[in-house]
Formats: structure tokens, C-alpha cells, sequence
């Protein structure tokens, strides 16, 4: 049986794959890299270790032993058949922080500054002079912010917005347990209690059972009329249609998406249009940023030591809880 | 003589408006409010102390004993003509730092994570998937950024950038003397040094004779390649044609102009269409921020204080030097 390791990446660094290589070397392990899942394929047999993302990869590797999986999010992934294999199983949670932090930071102070609408005037060569702005701009500093989820996503932002002095960061977890840079967090059952207070509501939930609906339509009716939503954790956490019909009457201030219950977003999805809805493409956390793609080289990398080791890995994730 | 203070502002707030109210009531003023030059015209004739913006509403007040300039720039104000009259004049720098701040992030992140792409396609209605993502995205995380201008603009700006984790944040002002937030500050004089090894370059300079070209084409040339610029000072502190060429010819990465030499930017100003150049109407500190505003009134009301008591204004500024 050889050791091998599989790294299934399409953007890769010399810096990062380095820090495999010489990991896995001290171990005597071999560890190779490819750029998706056909590329990989016929190298997936003998392989001990492997790195990257969706089921297909492990059904080809009969011999895995321990799959971590490259993204934070796991849904998708049948807990029952890693078990039934008795394959180890870690994720990537606390790689995508970082970027997704200024992710958020970038859309809330885009919505607030009518920036969209400067990007119009601009495509058209148009100076849109202040006298001609007539609505307000609005700050990060002075809002009232609630974070759904103080995971790494939830916390890493609080601890970024913090800075720019807003009234209130308040998260909302399971617990309810206290974490660094939120002014306090609720449990899940006092979400009702904040939510007309919220100015910013930034949701960092995993797609789990329990997180499905979260931002129900009765929910979406507590917002106040300043209320920017912002979702960068999985889009079964919202009624998307509920949110479309608060946006479109005015109901609420603005939405800014970057996940969705089916992806890609069709064509034919009517949130394209949607008055006050910006989409991005599920890119807030995406490996296209370099510190992002090193970062969880270098958690993998932690893991090898520990699998190497015989400890249990540090970034070990429960498939049947979802986190 | 009556014991009169006019303001000239285009938007009010209640809030604000009754700050100043109650100051001025304190000592026997009274306060009025008027939306522009215009409308102030017939009530000018025998105010003590005015606020606003422009040469003229001073031409108009003869019997003005201090002029509270509601801009932090004081650029295009006649010094001499002042000295001569001995009005007292102070400005409102200090009031703009916040929102500039979030301005400059907002950029530097849209720039930085190729949001104009995206919303491009957005309005097109196209998922752009990752996979079709070629250039990386970047962070302000593990940015090495350069301040020229420490005040309060770039102050600000430091003290929100810090908790994004750059690799440094280097200021540049004339004296070189430390200010906090920044990990070390230099003078003008070793500006060219630091000028290639910067990624995200932000200017917060007034408009003075010091300022002029400070960001020269032969400094141009000295940027690197991930360059990014940002202006929120004054135009006349960049070449903008120098700009303009190494924008087009790629040797530096973006840039976004929020200030011009000519404003409004003229429509056949050829800096609309330059490449990887974004434009911004002179709206990073306009006050179209509802805090912006307030702190604004806050700023004078500190300063009615010192004038009736008999001390020095706060805020009083010197305009032969221009700050």
C-alpha cells in the first residue's frame, strides 16, 4: 500500500503545495496534486489521503482512509456512507473567514452608499452630482448589527466590523454561548426579540436541518424598513420568496446574496430582478483569493501532523450534525 | 447688531438643527438654516458668524466676525481676503474621517474581489462560477498599505483597516511624527522608497502647493504592478494623465478616483473610459451620511462654545498654509 496523498484543486501555489510536499515527505508520503475530479481519477486507487471536494472523489478511492473535505460547508455529503466505510472526515471551516469577512464588509458599505447606482452613472460617463443624491448614505458606524452564526464566518466578521464603530454587534448561535467582539449573543429562540432592532442582518449559517428557514417569511415580516440582509452561509437558511416580496414593496431596505437554494441561480430565477437584490455567485468564499488557498493548505497540513501521530484530527467535522 | 448664526446646508437633520439651536440660544443667538447661497442671500446682511461652504456667502455677510467652513478642504478660500476683513475662519476636518473610511474600504475590497465583473453580469443575470473566476482575488488581508496623509482621514482609515490583519500600514506625511494605527509613519521625503512596495496606495491629502503632483509620473513609475490607488484627498495631488497611461498599458493594477482636478469631471474626459480606472462623483465624504452631518453641527457647536467664552477656536484653520 502506497501513501499517498490526493489534492484536487483548480487554483494552486507553489507556496502552498510545497507545504504539502514537505509535510507528507516527513511522514514518507508521496502527495500529488489535480486539477478536478476526471484529472484525478486515475490516480484516486492506492490513494490513503485525500483533499478536495464532493463525494465523487472518494468513490473513487477505495483505499482512502481519511477524506478532508476542502470547503466549510458539508451538506451533501452521505454521512452513512463514511461511515459505513469507517472513513475519517475533516473540513476547511476557519479558511473562508478571513475573505468573506471583507466579502460582507464590501456589500453592507456598497448598499449604504448607493454605490450601485454610482456604478450605473459611471458606466454611462455621468458625474451625479451630491445636490442630485437624495437619499441618504448610511454607515457601518452607528448600525445596529446581528450576525446569525458565530462560527469562524460569524466571528471573524464581528471582529473586522468592529473597528468602524457600530452601535450594537449582537450574534445569534444555538447556545447562545458568549464569543469575542459581539457585544452579547442570543440563543436561536430570542431571534424574534432582535430582529426589528437589526439594521444589518448578516447570516453566517451552515445548511444544516436545524438551520433550514431560519429567516422565515413570519421572520421577514419583523424586519424593520432599514433592514440590509446579507447571506454568505447557505441559502436554505431563507425563504427567498418571502425576501423578494419584502424588497419589492419596500418593506425592507436591501438584500445582498451569495448563496442560494439551487446554484448556479437559473436564468430563469426571478431574484435576478428583484428591486434592492444584489447577487454575487457564490464567491465570498472561494478559493480564488491566495491567502485563502495557503490557509487551508496550512490546516490541512496541522491535520497530516495529527493523522501522522495518531491524534485525532483538529479539524474533524460531524457529518450526520452537519458542522 | 443682532446676535445672529446662519447655516447654509443643503440637508438638515431635526437633530442637528437643535444642537445648534441650543448652543446659540445659551448666549443670546439665535440660529437659521438655509438650504443654499441663494436662499441665505437676504439674511446674510447682518449675521456674526456663518457656516457653509464658498467665497460667497462671506461676500454677502459684511458684518461676519467668523466663518465656520463646513468642508475639511479649504482650497479655493482667499486667505488674504479674510486677513483683510479679520474674520475668523476655522474648517470641519474631523468630520469626515468616518465615512471617508468606510468609502476607501468599500473600494479597495470592490477592486480587490473584481465586484465590477460580477456586477456586470449580475445585470445580465449570468452566474459567473468560480471556475470561469481566472484572475485571483485579493485581500486587504496580508495588504501592504501605504497613507499619504495622516489627519484625520487617513487616521481613520488606519484605525478600520488594522482589524482586517494587512501586513503593514505604512502613513507618509510631511514630519514623518508617529500617529497610532499606523505601524510607522514616514516623511515625504522617503515617499519614493516606500512607493514600490506598496499594494493599496491611499491619498488623503488637502489641496495645497505642497500637495501638488505629489503622485508625480516618475513616482507612477515606481509602483508595482498590484498597485492599487485610491484618492479621497484632492484631484490636484495626482497626474492624472501619468495615471491614466500606466492604468492602460497594465503596469499597475486599478485605481479609484473619488477626487479631480476638474470636478465635475468633465464628459469628454478621456479618465471615464480608462482602463481598471472606477469613478466616484466626490461623494466619499459628502454629507450624505445622516453622522456625517451630526458630527459636523457637533464640531461648530464645540466651537460656538470657545467663540462666546472668549477662547480660541478648536477648529480654527490656517488658510495661507491650507490646512
Amino acid at each position: 500500500m502506497s501513501k499517498k496523498i490526493v489534492v484536487v484543486k483548480a487554483k494552486r501555489d507553489e507556496i502552498a503545495m510545497n507545504l504539502v510536499h514537505e509535510t507528507a515527505a516527513k511522514y514518507g508520503y508521496t502527495a500529488e496534486f489535480y486539477g478536478d475530479l476526471e484529472e484525478a481519477k486515475p490516480h484516486l486507487e492506492d490513494a490513503e489521503i485525500i483533499h478536495g471536494m464532493g463525494m465523487g472523489l472518494l468513490k473513487y478511492a477505495p483505499n482512502a482512509k481519511w477524506y478532508c473535505i476542502a470547503s466549510a460547508g458539508v451538506n451533501g455529503y452521505d454521512a452513512d456512507y463514511f461511515d459505513e466505510r469507517g472513513v475519517l472526515v475533516s473540513n476547511s471551516a476557519g479558511t473562508y473567514g478571513t475573505t468573506i469577512a471583507e466579502h460582507i464588509i464590501m456589500m453592507a458599505t456598497m448598499i449604504m452608499r448607493h454605490m450601485f447606482e454610482f456604478e450605473d452613472c459611471r458606466k454611462q460617463g455621468k458625474w451625479l452630482g451630491h445636490q442630485e443624491i437624495t437619499t441618504d448614505f448610511r454607515t457601518l458606524c452607528g448600525s445596529r448589527i446581528l450576525v446569525l452564526g458565530t462560527g469562524n464566518l460569524g466571528a471573524t466578521f464581528a471582529g473586522r466590523v468592529r473597528g468602524f464603530e457600530p452601535e450594537s454587534i449582537v450574534g445569534v448561535s444555538r447556545s447562545g454561548r458568549p464569543v469575542s467582539d459581539f457585544d452579547r449573543v442570543i440563543s436561536m429562540d430570542d431571534l424574534e426579540k432582535e430582529l426589528p432592532n437589526a439594521d444589518l442582518i448578516v447570516m453566517c449559517l451552515p445548511g444544516t436541518l436545524e438551520t433550514e428557514n431560519v429567516l422565515s417569511r413570519e421572520r421577514i415580516a419583523l424586519l424593520s424598513k432599514d433592514a440590509i440582509v446579507i447571506n454568505v452561509g447557505r441559502g436554505t437558511a431563507i425563504d427567498e420568496d418571502a425576501l423578494a416580496e419584502a424588497l419589492e414593496s419596500d418593506r425592507i431596505y436591501a438584500a445582498a446574496l451569495d448563496v442560494f437554494r439551487e446554484e448556479p441561480l437559473p436564468e430563469t430565477s426571478p431574484l435576478w430582478k428583484t428591486k434592492n437584490l444584489y447577487i454575487t455567485p457564490h464567491v465570498s468564499g472561494q478559493e480564488t483569493a491566495h491567502i485563502t488557498r495557503e490557509l487551508n493548505m496550512r490546516m490541512f497540513c496541522e491535520d497530516i501532523e495529527n493523522y501522522c501521530n495518531g491524534k485525532p484530527l483538529k479539524y474533524a467535522v460531524d457529518l450526520h450534525r452537519g458542522y
